[in-house]
């Protein structure tokens, strides 16, 4: 017993980073250091199934991907707090934790959590996502913890986050307030292009990167040729083909580059041009690094790679929640 | 015999618009006009298969389908002249017709036809696309012959013609000539984006059409959120359901508004605001009514749908090509 009279006496807090299609789980010290982590299969819509059972969505699914998840940890300390952010806290989660409405101060998002019942003997406390209201609406769900975590890594009070992937976030804080962000369908838009459309019948995409028709693909929203926008200029991708200007290879980059171009060519357009905040970028590393790249192509160049946060945020999250002192 | 007699003296030409899904037949007097026609579901990627066989894009199955389309028609009026266009020609299709370069007079379309064998006695003349180089090079294919149609039908020798649908084509034509066209892929974004991507999830496509909700999206592009662009602004489609202000029905045409309000809007940037010309919207008229409301929307008012003109197109191009008096 000495293993886990050793864990239960270093557990502070158990964090879930629960999101569609897989589950990440975090065991803190007392002092907020990471002493074990986990990744598990058992996103939210792929909950561990009961004995002959195809898909369970129920509590009971819920809580068999949390009993895998954190159940011997929770064994050896018992009443460990328990939180969670991502998609869990969506309509198809476990429980629905409602939007808070922007702007906010960060701080705050930890002080409205949305308990569950999970039957192991202490709540599992799930972060709310972020709605602006406006004429266009937009949310985020999971990256505010995201947010949370990085601007305590780098004690900043006002910068712009973005969070490339399947949707981009760009997220504005002014005095560690959320005070807008945006979405960008890039990611998703990609895969459906390159593989729902006549795009990818002249595409390949194995191989190496090629940076060459990365780039060349994110110049053109900048061009006069731009200005016909993205639903004409992504027809390129199999002209330049047609004319032998573009290898099969180096069309699944351009058109890459000509989304990601796009995006930040928009994201500038929104504020006239002028993007002065410090910007600290979040996610898979290869992307991030294409993301600095065309803003730089953009004139962008006070742009870094950040850590990633979410572990970070949540600790931060149960803190400002005060389930930890 | 009375029957193919007549038959004989009256066809003057036979013409086809052959397309990636189908196959569409003429037989023309010697006037010039149709007397007989017929659809089939031969299109190049679709043709008869020989007995037993599964796929067959030799030239014995263009030989088939061509004998199913005017088999009947060429043995009751032998050596008529044959004409087609569309991707017939492509690359794809029975022979390539190479692309004749733009900008061109639409007369010397006819002047460089592709003849194919048929082995029924009088080669089949394939119509070329058309292709613009530029640092983004433009294609057409099957729209050059509905633009030599629209001219002759509406005679005028300055237009710009709108080819909504799967691949929108803007065709702009000055003194008889085709000066530039542009593509927008809207259509084949909206079948990705609601058959491949989440907005599809919350949507409903049954049902009647939703004119507010159509204009409604029609109209994101000239707001000041339209300068977000499209990958930001499509993301609006899920989001407004989500508060509620969208309901899965209306979703779709929504959706639908927002990418032909992003077409025109660009359609417009790229003139710097100034659509003069007198405009013609060829397509389906449903597809095509809608465009009209956009336009009007973005203030453009000086538009009109045209009858369909592949085959007056196809006959036209027969004369300039000197296969009829």
């Amino acid at each position: 017993m000495t293993s886990a009279m050793q864990t239960s006496s270093s557990t502070g807090l158990i964090a879930l980073d629960w999101g569609t299609s897989s589950l990440r789980a975090y065991r803190f010290d007392k002092q907020g250091k990471v002493v074990d982590k986990r990744a598990l299969p058992w996103g939210i819509m792929n909950l561990p199934p009961a004995e002959g059972d195809a898909d369970d969505r129920t509590d009971a699914g819920f809580r068999r991907a949390l009993q895998a998840a954190c159940g011997d940890w929770l064994r050896a300390a018992p009443g460990t707090p328990l939180i969670a952010a991502g998609m869990v806290g969506s309509k198809q989660g476990w429980r629905e934790a409602p939007y808070l409405d922007v702007p906010l101060a960060v701080s705050d998002i930890g002080k409205s959590l949305t308990a569950v019942d999970t039957g192991l003997g202490t709540p599992l406390h799930i972060v709310s996502g972020l709605l602006e209201r406006s004429a266009l609406p937009n949310v985020i769900r999971g990256e505010e913890t995201q947010v949370a975590g990085i601007l305590d890594q780098l004690q900043v009070e006002d910068i712009l986050i973005g969070l490339p992937g399947t949707h981009s976030k760009w997220v504005h804080v002014a005095g560690r307030r959320i005070t807008h962000f945006d979405t960008f369908m890039t990611g998703e838009m990609y895969a459906a292009l390159s593989n729902h459309t006549i795009l990818g019948r002249t595409m390949q995409r194995d191989g190496a990167p090629d940076d060459a028709a990365f780039l060349r693909g994110a110049g053109v929203a900048k061009t006069a040729d731009g200005r016909a926008g993205m639903l004409s200029n992504i027809f390129s991708s199999r002209t330049l083909g047609l004319t032998g200007e573009l290898s099969p290879r180096a069309q699944a980059d351009y058109l890459s580059g000509l989304l990601i171009g796009h995006e930040i060519a928009a994201l500038l357009a929104l504020v006239d041009g002028r993007l002065q905040a410090r910007i600290a970028l979040i996610g898979d590393d290869m992307l991030c690094r294409r993301y600095l790249q065309v803003l730089a192509l953009y004139g962008v160049t006070q742009a870094e790679i950040a850590e990633a946060a979410t572990e970070h945020g949540l600790w931060k999250l149960a803190q400002h929640a005060g389930l930890i002192a």
